[in-house]
């Protein structure tokens, strides 16, 4: 791991990045500080963030990711990484999922909470998925997921952060949004993900995958 | 209106047909024969239903029915009608709205009902969109578009179609599935949108609109 493998790019399109529609307002992260302040300089590829306008398409969280990457791969012209995220209710089977940033827009932490009124189950869970394209159509779109378990709660710390204020994980009595970064970064299902995303890197030979492949900066997408 | 109109032909794409996954489930009808049971014969364009598999957008219902469109149009190549189906709580900003079909096949109507124990505002609107494109990519999508008011309660009457036991019209005591189709049919917000589409096709000079474009049949998309 360092020098070749730091040659390789990989186009990172954070989720907030890549909107039609006030997505920003969810959570203005972007994947690439993310990875570093999550892991680290460990990531073995260097990540060019990208600002590309994808459709956000409804369906099942895999298929979002999967569609999603093969069009962000078709603008980029070159490998690509596509984070989403779902906050997911036990009690409503699995949803708002992928369609949690418009439930946080309309509700706000609050309302999320009281969704769940009418309902004694309050799990749920955060999906963070990423997914990687070699910028080869034929290749298939991988996924890298980290899940966190916890409690719907009534919001409970610092507001600056999407819907961290009701998410509770499990085994723990803070809210995401009153955990310390340093604590959260540990657990986090975004955490979670890079951490399985950074492990196939770490894999001998699974530089490869992006080897051959238009790097970003040649393709036409990445003007 | 008549002879002529009736050439002019306007591929239809319910929205229970262009799925991806599992739509069928929801609604099971298709937009033509509502068209002659709404309107009866006397719509002016002969729509041929079209099976097209749609990718499902996320947004406001708005953009999503254009998306919609213009991605039946350019299949399709020719003219087409898309028709969009949501169903808006009020206490949660118009959500589920466009989500409604998958928070359906989660909850069921009694999990849409519980969904708003924690709100005391039960209203909620019923939308349909139909949106018209002439088949040409400069040419803008036409919305027409159809809402009936009413509450979001406790599901009553005949389960075989969809959100209707837990969606009461106002001015009505029954709910949708419990209202005789003929009733339902003339307060409907698919009756609603239905008829000003119909309007549109009745005012002189309108069916110009859909001239000169290749009807369906013709392009390769309608194979």
């Amino acid at each position: 791991v360092g020098a070749k493998e730091k040659d390789t790019q990989c186009g990172c399109v954070s989720e907030s990045r890549n909107l039609q529609t006030g997505r920003d307002k969810r959570d203005g992260t972007k994947s690439h500080p993310y990875v570093v302040q999550i892991l680290g300089e460990k990531f073995p590829c260097s990540l060019v963030p990208q600002k590309i306008d994808l459709p956000e398409y409804q369906g099942e969280p895999d298929d979002i990711s999967i569609q999603k990457c093969r069009e962000a791969a078709r603008q980029v012209q070159g490998p690509v990484l596509v984070e989403d995220t779902c906050l997911c209710f036990n009690a409503l089977g699995g949803l708002p999922g992928p369609y949690i940033k418009w439930f946080l827009e309309k509700l706000k932490p609050e309302g999320l909470y009281q969704l769940l009124a009418g309902f004694e189950d309050k799990s749920a869970y955060a999906l963070c998925t990423f997914a990687l394209s070699t910028g080869r159509p034929e290749d298939p779109v991988q996924l890298f997921k980290g899940q966190t378990f916890g409690q719907i709660v009534e919001p409970r710390g610092c507001r600056d952060f999407g819907w961290d204020p009701c998410f509770q994980p499990d085994g723990y009595e803070q809210t995401y949004a009153e955990l310390p970064k340093a604590v959260k970064n540990t657990i986090s299902h975004r955490f979670r993900a890079l951490r399985e995303l950074q492990n196939y890197f770490l894999q001998p030979g699974s530089q490869r995958v992006l080897e051959g492949v238009p790097q970003l900066g040649e393709g036409e997408g990445a003007a």
